[in-house]
């Protein structure tokens, strides 16, 4: 039988690093998770065991560390940039190499008031995205957002859908609309400040979930994406996934109670999952 | 042989209930997770499968969501309180009822740098927690926090300790001190308004681990738990249960580097775990 | 405000130890994950940040790792045992040491039919339980299994239960019942082989389950507790904790279809949970 | 500004299955989690907030239930193809439609040495997957494995590969291989009965792990790769996906042993991720 490898990646996945930018007033941490995979021609050692052209996932991983030292207090952006950058010039050097970074959200502990300068206290489940490609030739750069977690308790609608006999949902004009945002906008030139194009996207996500009034999570999908395309010219697309998390309207009939949209009961399966990719026409 | 039944308990857990209070300028969001608990004598159930005195846990769900509708509003302590009366009311009253909730903390979108009247995003992973046991005759209640996780870039030390030949862990004067704050209090009297006890008693934790100059987990353990005492008159004892998150510093001397504390690995297992009670003397 | 601290625990938790006995026909594998906890007065390491009593979290990993060359191969509850001991002869010896052991069961990969000498595949999320306390101068053991997870779709019932207002479930003479089994009991004396006493009592526990005609998840747990304390004369008491995983017959009436109980939809939240200790009489 | 909608889908994730056919002598068991998702034009939905395009992602859950009740029993790929034409024929028919089914594994509990006509236990966290596209015009029918978790305590080495400033890892002739398999091929046509084609693709990637002499986890994915081609002459293609659960040899100089290969500690993350994809030639 002939078979042959008709893709091949490898890296490491999930290099927990914590930086830390020792300022004479205060301390700036970094907290990131990074994954890098390498592409290319990796016939010889899927075939035959030979690991001449298999660059260590462990001198990866170490790479990483090396670099912080002095790099990652540059923003997630600029760090893997130069991280695809480095191993384009490692010995058994990849024909493509990504590199994709999440950060965790940490605040300040507040003491009498004042935000302090050491301590800090950890942010919501929410994670900055960062993914770079790079092959030698060309770059892209993605930034984005995951588990944003956001609800209402008004202002969003579901009715005018088709039915059939498999259909029970009641149309309804009010609802809780609950999900955790996914987005990642690609960066067709680079902003000039990494950290502030994301805080205007992410400004942008929430302001327009908050203020929209949807029809549906496809159509809140869109203003929200519309909504960043707008605050970032530099970004060409954004891809955007919903998990409708749903909240159900308990029946009180049967303990003598009407329920206007009081109480609610929230199930974490199954869940609709709205996909959509906007681009700039 | 003979066997017999010496503890028994049964009851539901994990009821997610989310309630809203539909004011008139603005919505209100209780989002909490709640476990009931009964206790009593149930050996003919056990033994025989005889369910006249086993009321159904799918009864208890009902409960909670019957008395949240007009309830859920006074808050986790006594919405627990209410609840646990309710139980000792019902058929095949049980000798005594645990409550426990978890309560997830919201916070309100900003639009234009004003909260949002009925929009949210998802706070950290930290839940408020509120315990009430009650018998008929007696009550109690216990507030308290989990997972407040918080972390020091410095201000941490530990050294001084005992070494023998399986020892090989270095002295440090200067180290990330990170943790999942869990602790726990018991009110031996109600405070006039639980919400504000708690926020003390939470600030309390944040500014002590911010502030204390860290000899040992153990030693801002007690640090904290003496500062809530101090808050808290109403409160007796608190229980506390500290993880050791450990952040290494990487070896970077491999590498051409010295690592003046500036990257680390976090790690998530093994971990260190300190835990301490504290009363009133 | 005088405080006292009026009990404090520390110790290393979740330390990964994989340990394998290299014999020459085939290779052992143990995959434990292991508990340490010291129990005693650390007063002073709490108010003052004196580490002089303080043995490293990190030296007790250090021991596991030591002692598990040796001996990892006499089984769990043995070296738990020798384990606690050898921290009651370390400096700063602690008041009392608790070591816990979970186990992962992996299996023999079959190549041909027969079973390979030194490749495994893993087993169920399943955990096989150790717990040792010591002092000095007593030892308690306890053996048991957690996440041992069964269901049966028939044989199973619910009925005669207490209603109220708030009752709304209906009675069931046929049902899935579903569960996690969380067993442990305690060894009055040791078995002479403990590996043995474990297989016995998870026979019976699995046994029970699957031939009981259940009235109630009390009935099926005191059943299953009767038989273990029958299996093993060796123990005097065994605790179960039973969640109901509930399985709700979905309602195809809309859909013109009926459902003899053929098609279910399992829930993860809320569930019942059934808890009871059986002691010999 | 103007943007356009340039990708959408949505549908029904995680959709909780458990069916039972209740044969005269024995029961069988499926249990299921059903992925749906819809691809179309849903550029109205998105722009405008009308739903008429939109069929509920709730009548999408109500049809796998219905359609289960008599046909669950086909097997999860059956079962998906037909789910998939039932989804082309609804209103508001979708472009193409997707379904993905994770089966999971139970096995019966043996009573007296004989399998149980309807009492099961869990098996393991490995799930058998299935995926299924269709747009009314051709078909695609994809089947795998994922978290077959497997570890050989030899017949592993990693040794040849290039090494620069950032590379400490040494070479070794002899190491822990474990992994979590995840392998999903493609049919080019069906097989005659996919269960045993299924146990036949899964039985070759246990057999290869075991038996190969692994110079990397790429040799080895190879390996097992090309294996499955050969049991399945239906299948086209393979695509494999393999982390490498690192298990660390721990180093006892410090406490005076020396550590043949006897105890390690397993390492959740990082880890090494292989991917690769075998065609047929």
């Amino acid at each position: 039988m002939s078979v042959r490898l008709t893709e091949s990646h490898y890296g490491k996945a999930r290099v927990r690093l914590v930086a830390v930018e020792r300022g004479a007033e205060r301390h700036e941490l970094a907290d990131w998770t990074v994954d890098i995979r390498f592409g290319g021609d990796y016939e010889r050692a899927h075939r035959e065991g030979d690991n001449a052209g298999v660059y260590p996932t462990d001198s990866m991983k170490n790479s990483v560390y090396a670099l912080a030292r002095d790099h990652a207090a540059e923003g997630p952006e600029r760090f893997a940039l130069r991280l695809a950058c480095h191993f384009l010039t490692r010995p058994a050097r990849p024909a493509a190499v990504e590199i994709a970074i999440e950060a965790r959200p940490w605040r300040r502990i507040e003491v009498g008031g004042a935000p302090h300068p050491h301590a800090f206290v950890a942010g919501s489940e929410e994670r900055r995205l960062t993914r770079v490609a790079a092959d030698g030739e060309q770059e892209s750069i993605e930034s984005g957002v995951r588990d944003l977690v956001v609800l209402k308790t008004t202002g969003s609608a579901f009715a005018g859908f088709p039915r059939d006999e498999y259909t029970t949902l009641a149309e309804t004009g009010d609802r809780i609309l609950a999900t955790a945002i996914e987005a990642v906008w690609r960066y067709d030139r680079a902003p000039r400040d990494f950290d502030a194009a994301h805080e205007r996207a992410r400004r942008g996500l929430l302001e327009t979930f908050a203020g929209h009034e949807s029809r549906s999570v496809q159509h809140t999908l869109y203003a929200m994406g519309e909504r960043v395309l707008e605050e970032l010219p530099e970004a060409g697309e954004i891809r955007l996934r919903l998990p409708n998390r749903h909240h159900w309207r308990v029946d009180l009939a049967p303990f003598g109670r009407d329920n206007p949209n009081l109480v609610f009961v929230a199930t974490a399966e199954p869940y609709g999952l709205i996909e959509g990719t906007l681009s700039r026409a």
